[in-house]
């Protein structure tokens, strides 16, 4: 019997697992774990321990590890031989506020069907990440069960900690280096090039997370008796948050462009083939120009280019109705996405510097780090990402790409350059899963055929160079 | 038996009254009548009702009027002779937030004492403006209580939405005008020039509230997917919010300053010979270079010079850790004081135009008015300034001075506009009130000897031309 009869097996196995495969999905969904808001650790541990079990029960010998924040969750089964693979993914999800453009409980999953007539899975952390991370246990389950084993070594490593800075793994993969050291690396939080293209991300963004509040009375004011006389806090840090950007849309920070070299030509002939409707891209969400740096393409300034967002601001009265208040103090959480050679730690430097630089009288600014990763990218030369991009393209009838990509996946990077891993980082998310918003979603077919696909892979991956 | 003896001995009235006023006062501060929170509507209601019965205790024929916003209490004694007056307060409070920064809780008042050897009533509204209102009341109450009258005709209206833009008083107003129509206005709403000297406010400035909400995307963003691609709110506001001024401060919105002379010679060196100290002032609050126009004394920045101020803004995520969003929108709550002939619906037209001329494509702005008022001057020819000038000399022991102020009381103006009447303005807030603030306070002092001081005013006002 080859190990292409063997996988059709599997995945037939695969689809008759289809329904419990949902109802394990849903039960997941169903833990609050939003890892940035302190009210939910205990939600993040038991979500922890509640995958753990679910491990535990494919076979895995699994544990959920203290860290100094959330827990991870650890699993291995060696039984297999040949060349192993290290699995991540994570299991805490993005706040849910504003709770009231939700139309439904987000911890209360249930099938949604669209317009289009496609049906989704709807809650928090459907696409982001915990949809994602079950087609890769579904896919281990079912090999399990078809073959009595998984076809290579395998350890699976799920995080609690990818949606608020991560800070507890770095030192956590130093101490389980030994445990955690394999030949490759998978990851499964990433997206589809379009509704019906798979795609292999090759090189990811890094990122410097940053939060600043200006300080200048030491109480509130009355605008009236102090307005003008007094320095505003909210006027200072509007001032350094419009600065950030010159006209052409590019980043003031001086320094700030330093290590970012013009997209290799051969990589943007690439690009250019794959035909990326910018148009599209942005109508889905109500825009229709981008906004970034002047004479960049969009797949530049998502991929390639460096950017500085402001992804929070606040000061003095913000509830109903008006209140004639200069405030103590006004504040604002801005991130900055990095490519290639940026030097997170410098960046973060140069913004200190750059806001102290134009800090008025009376005011004073303090200073609040939330966590940082380097740029990555892949050697695609590894024969596991040809064998990966072919079990993609069978799976789904379409030439599966290799990308870049927008986010952050700081873990890769860590696999890199901790591990010494190359990492294949394969995703079924769409465009409209509005991750990180009201109404997340993940398509039913994202999970169905996610999981037909880590079959597929992990077959491939099987294969001893000689049948390949 | 001439008038001044009938004031001492009111005088002394008001003494004796003293605990039990105390404890009239704390009554009302215990009612949490904060207009500009919906939340708080039923309070604000009951707050009403107990002032009219106040009132009726005083021997006032009294009622809370229903309004479309929140109550408007009226009283009338109209039994003595002479000319006539109309006092206005207010009975709502501003918001306690944040809640956090208060040493006790906003609204159970109780007695502080400062580092300084002073007493402080420590409650939200003790200055702002219950503690200034019930000086007003005591007074009458003494009077009342010592010669069984009122020693002119007096109407007392206490307003319930100062805080919140008074949309309901300027009709209420026209309605009520006969009723209302006086001699005379008075308004116990300011502060003394210092701790020690008593001040009249004879000019004011006035005040335009408006916010302003940018959209752009359709829904929260992921910032790594679709940062610098697409326009992000918080920064198209953080753009305009920093444009609003230059960098000599002057606020840039054309035709801002059409209306707005130079200080006539005579006010400037009057305001000079007060010898204000801007130093104190400022650094009362921990500051101490005055933030506004260059080569603006800091008595102009405060009473004859127009501000805009952001009061609040806000856009993204705010809570506890760091959420990678570009906000579907951002809002900010911007205030500008006017002087002189400034046209409130001029200022907030310019503005509107001038936020939609810095709107980039995919972003719409949204307005939400927030009331107005133009600034107002008073002439102190009349003689009923002068009377309650040498009342509050004779009181405190230094000359009383008249004054500008920073702050806009609407009222004042519509006295002057819609029922011709001029308003003596007198008040015994301290510079280290904290109105608006946490912690608010009163000094027992300014309640004691502001009751007294409306005794010898209404006993000064009573007085025959030919008394006088």
């Amino acid at each position: 019997m080859t190990g292409m009869d063997v996988t059709e097996r599997v995945l037939a196995r695969a689809d008759a697992n289809g329904e419990a495969a949902l109802e394990r999905l849903f039960a997941l969904l169903r833990i609050p774990s939003i890892s940035t808001d302190p009210a939910f650790a205990a939600d993040c541990v038991r979500c922890a321990e509640h995958l753990a079990q679910e491990l535990a029960a494919v076979g895995f010998e699994a544990k959920a590890h203290r860290t100094p924040g959330h827990p991870a969750v650890v699993g291995h089964d060696r039984s297999a031989s040949g060349r192993s693979a290290l699995f991540y993914g994570h299991y805490d999800v993005q706040p849910v506020d504003p709770l009231s453009l939700w139309q439904r409980d987000p911890f209360e999953p249930a099938l949604d069907t669209l317009p289009d007539g496609r049906t989704v899975i709807r809650a928090r952390g459907a696409a982001d990440d915990k949809g994602q991370v079950m087609t890769f246990l579904e896919a281990c389950r079912a090999w399990r069960e078809e073959t009595g084993s998984l076809p290579i070594p395998l350890t699976i490593l799920l995080e609690g900690e990818e949606e608020s800075g991560g800070a507890s793994l770095p030192p956590f993969l130093r101490e389980h280096a030994a445990e955690l050291k394999a030949d490759l690396g998978l990851i499964c939080d990433t997206g589809m090039w379009d509704s019906e293209t798979p795609a292999i991300v090759t090189m990811l963004r890094g990122l410097c997370g940053e939060e600043v509040v200006i300080h200048a009375a030491d109480q509130d004011l009355h605008s009236g008796m102090f307005g003008s006389a007094a320095a505003n806090p909210n006027r200072v840090l509007a001032r350094i948050l419009a600065d950030l950007h010159d006209a052409g849309g590019r980043v003031t920070i001086p320094g700030f462009y330093d290590g970012v070299p013009e997209l290799p030509e051969a990589l943007r002939r690439q690009w250019e083939g794959l035909g990326f409707d910018a148009a599209g891209f942005l109508g889905a969400v109500g825009l229709s120009v981008p906004a970034g740096e002047k004479d960049r393409t969009p797949l530049e300034m998502l991929w390639s280019r460096p950017t500085a967002e402001i992804n929070g601001m606040g000061g003095g009265y913000q509830g109903e109705g008006f209140k004639t208040v200069i405030p103590a103090q006004a504040s604002a959480k801005v991130s900055f996405r990095l490519v290639f050679d940026q030097d997170p730690h410098a960046i973060r430097t140069a913004f200190r510097d750059f806001v102290r630089a134009r800090l008025p009288a009376d005011c004073r600014a303090e200073f609040i780090e939330h966590g940082s990763a380097s740029a990555i990218g892949f050697d695609t030369a590894d024969p596991a990402f040809a064998r990966a991009r072919d079990a993609l393209t069978a799976e789904w009838g379409r030439e599966a790409v290799f990308i870049g990509g927008g986010g952050s996946i700081p873990i890769a990077g860590d696999f890199r350059r901790k591990l010494g891993m190359d990492v294949v980082m394969a995703g079924f998310g769409q465009k409209d899963d509005r991750v990180h918003s009201p109404n997340e979603k993940y398509d039913l077919d994202s999970f169905r055929k996610g999981t037909r696909s880590w079959v597929r892979i992990l077959g491939a991956l099987a294969q001893r160079p000689a049948a390949s």
